[in-house]
């Protein structure tokens, strides 16, 4: 689980939830940087975010990792990361939008705050989905998550129910890899399957593995070195 | 694993196809209709197609059975046996591009025969794939991959590397349920990740019942019962 | 005019819709299921609907049939009827969008229940038309029609008015086979068009026949028989 | 039938192809203006014959015109027209399309010339149905198509044959109002149905007529009149 | 600064508008036509503004023209000039999405009156930014700019207001040539940036010219003549 | 100018190319980074590209500069930028995108390697021009260009005349920023205009200085400093 954000505590939540659903034979392990942006809100985030997760791919090219996870809604690094190895990458972003088109016709990703709308929706766009999900906010920066839990709960409700009334949303995406304690309390809330992307990067990642598949090296991603004086 | 057509051999090749790759403590079933369309390859093959699923899903709902596969390239049925279970539902062709998604950025499904490129079309705007998927076929009957094999490989092989070299593919997905033995020759002579919807299905099947997700019961599939006398 | 359902009843008020805006030199005549489900409402019916459909064109091919209408919106059937006959087969909705499209910019389906508004969808995206269509859905099942004819026409003439006022609609379709009798009251109250799917149905299969127009028996739809075990 | 240009002998082919399949009751008239381009090739073509069809719509809105057909392919002058009169507008393009659109699954315009390509390609979009239609020229000014009619069937041919290799074309669509007299000769070349928008367009009228349908009076085409200075 | 309509004031005011923001080494005219609609609202107006634009542009070829602007909201005649000059033509719409795309994400046109939607919405998707450009209309004829300016501000503030909070705009696009004059009020009372069309393309004019480029003369606008006759 | 990589020669020519356009009033500069890729061919090379225009961004925050052009093809950085301050910040690949949709209808960006056609199509769809513009590549590093000036020209030009003969294309987009050298022997040969988007970014970044336009301060891109510990 690559954590593009040098938040230590959403890494440890991230692997709580990442460990509560993976397959028996599974060793899920996290990584963060040690500085750089405490949580991704914003381009200039998402930017250092993008050469933190390249830096802790070519750092762990030795470990024997069989497949990545980006664990930050937005998909921070997923194409950097593609490039340098041939395991698989999975985006968080990606894994959640697919498991919804599976039991949802139509879905509402609920981000926080409002200036990553436009980044859920580039993850949407790439996969082309714009035809079955929508996007949208509740208005509290990612550093909130922890002080205003109960709050939030509220928050994300209210918004999940809007969704349901107004966008004709069948599921909702959690949209930020800390809201899986919230998970339960939406689906209780409005009756519909709530999904964490987390929890749907950890199940493609281990698909992918089982069946042999690696990021194709033509084209887009074939592979490049991270240079010794970029690590 | 819902095998649509009436042809045991085909669901003999899915379920070994789908164990080769399944987790541990995954148990895979298949069933097939008795009588019908020995192949899916029309609109008329597909409405019996989708009847008999719908069947097999109402006949099978007091097993125990934890999550569904379609297992037919066009995902015969899929929306009707969302309809009448709680459990997952997972078409193999959904399963394909998603897992295509992840590992390139541009692919092509190679299905046979041209008649039922409009069928493999209709699951990629399903999803809105279009802007990284195209679609090809050989001219090719599914009931003629049993006895050519051989032949088989060598038209998929010409046509891989046209979508290699004319759609600026960098994977293939195979186009038919029963063209999972063809894949690693593919694979060897093209150079690039070969996804096989029966593997791939599987792996999202697995992950959405750990993570405890349902098709939603609001909306567009809204638990049905399948009358007595429709059984 | 083919009517997937097993309501008689239906069939009837169908071919008085399809009569009264006939040509004077065209013969309307129905057939329907004699079992199966009473309306098309969830994708089990559809499969159902799909079958009887395919049926009944296998059981007319001698009969002298010029073109087919299928009078059940979602279109429940059509592309299965093309591959079995030559003449030209009209699915009502895709009738009822083109009329639209030709005396409004931008128009609004108004289906029910709630569950059908994904099928209408399918339609208005099989044209493209999603730039100048909306669906909206009124709470009442197709079988409720009958014995609510008063409070269909007001919740119908509702939700027209919101199409008007928030979607910018210029014209609203009945997004039913069985709604035709409430088309004046929507025309009156709202001061637009309002199409039928059934008589634009006719109107278009009427139009294909006088200029000796088939359906393809290349690619997509070439040429299928219905095996007589499956008749 | 209104004809933009001041081609009187495209006016009676144009007549004669439309009485061919007119219904029994229908009686087929036509106009162009005296002055202007004798084709519609160029956008200043465009603007003088939209102005010629708003002149001619108004000038016969005492006559009892049931319809109007828009006979030049790109529909010049259609949305002029619908803001001056009640009756239906029908456009040759946009009832091509839609008649293609019922008999095959993908399909192909092939007009003259080759800047014209934008003119079909704006009419396909105003549909939507980009997804299912490609549009290819001929390098042949339209008003070549007088002394070169075999040259032209063999032209369209040739590219109709392209057409159904390269695109997946089922069938094909005539780019101009002046074709008809082609039709057969390409759908006994190449074995698929060949559209005719002005044969189309008749039937389209024909059909709203029957049905009461009136151009919406609100929004984009609510009723404007020709100043008395402009007509 | 080619003014479609007939209305003598509106060219005064664009100068003024385009002067404003024109570098110092551009002289910037205008004309319009002498008779003809006084506003382009219709779709009849479009018609004869485009024979306008026409015979301006040919009127003026020999002027030392290095670049013209179509100076009204909906960008009338632009196709048709490009045909027939080889310097570039600039559409005031086109210019005014142009420069919003570069200061919001997504932004929104208030045109007005409603009718006119349909033909701001043609040149979004000409461009393709329906997924970043909502419109919207003031219902408000252009007529009625002149006597009523303080209302106009008011009644564009208030739909301003309803595009932030409900598109998610974060610009504004006025929807009409003659608006300049309320940008201010809006961005004001708004927060957000607002873009006249006029200053857009005269930037963009200048810019082309400065780069040396013209209209490509392969193609769609192949160059034609406006027959002497037709001037 | 903000070139993202750490190429001074890169910069220099992009200055040239920038100056020759500008106008008398306008004083262009320019930055590139010291250390990081001396290429922006990868996703990784554009995760450091995004760092490094950041930090010169938030390094030029006191100088006074009026409006940034980003001097790299894929726009590497330019939403980080936009977060960063109020002043414009134009994409060079947008700016020539927006100038080939002024003088062409249907373009073509020509990249170089294949590696990076999914940057521009990236940037082709964030405007939402698929329907008017391909994406091609020549098979040659960024860091070539220096060396093999000739063969640079000869690649493009063969690869222009494809995109002339299969793509329709009226324009061409030379898709990287050390390409200007070129453009004319391209638009000699092909007889079709060149678009450079340094040229085309100075342009609208001018103007949009002239209007006094700044990037919207609410939603995507709300202001955001960069941390000092970051620069």
């Amino acid at each position: 689980m690559l954590n593009p954000n040098s938040d230590a505590a959403m890494t440890a939540a991230v692997l709580t939830a990442a460990r509560a659903v993976a397959a028996p034979d599974t060793i899920v392990s996290g990584r963060n940087p040690d500085t750089g942006p405490a949580a991704i809100e914003s381009h200039v985030d998402e930017a250092f975010g993008e050469v933190a997760v390249a830096r802790a791919v070519a750092a762990s090219v030795d470990d024997g990792v069989d497949a990545y996870v980006i664990a930050c809604f937005g998909d921070t690094g997923r194409d950097a990361a593609r490039d340098l190895v041939d395991v698989p990458v999975v985006g968080m972003t990606e894994a959640a939008l697919m498991n919804a088109a599976l039991v949802a016709h139509r879905f509402t990703v609920i981000t926080l705050p409002v200036r990553t709308i436009a980044m859920a929706e580039r993850v949407v766009r790439h996969l082309g989905l714009e035809h079955r999900c929508t996007v949208r906010a509740i208005d509290l920066g990612v550093g909130e998550l922890h002080d205003e839990a109960a709050q939030v709960a509220e928050l994300m409700i209210a918004e999940a129910l809007r969704a349901l009334a107004d966008d004709g949303a069948e599921a909702i995406v959690l949209g930020c890899a800390g809201l899986a304690g919230v998970a339960e309390a939406i689906g209780t809330a409005c009756g519909v399957p709530v999904i964490d992307g987390v929890a749907a990067g950890i199940g493609l990642a281990e698909s992918l593995v089982r069946q042999g598949l690696t990021t194709s090296s033509i084209g887009t991603h074939a592979r490049v070195a991270l240079p010794v004086d970029l690590r």
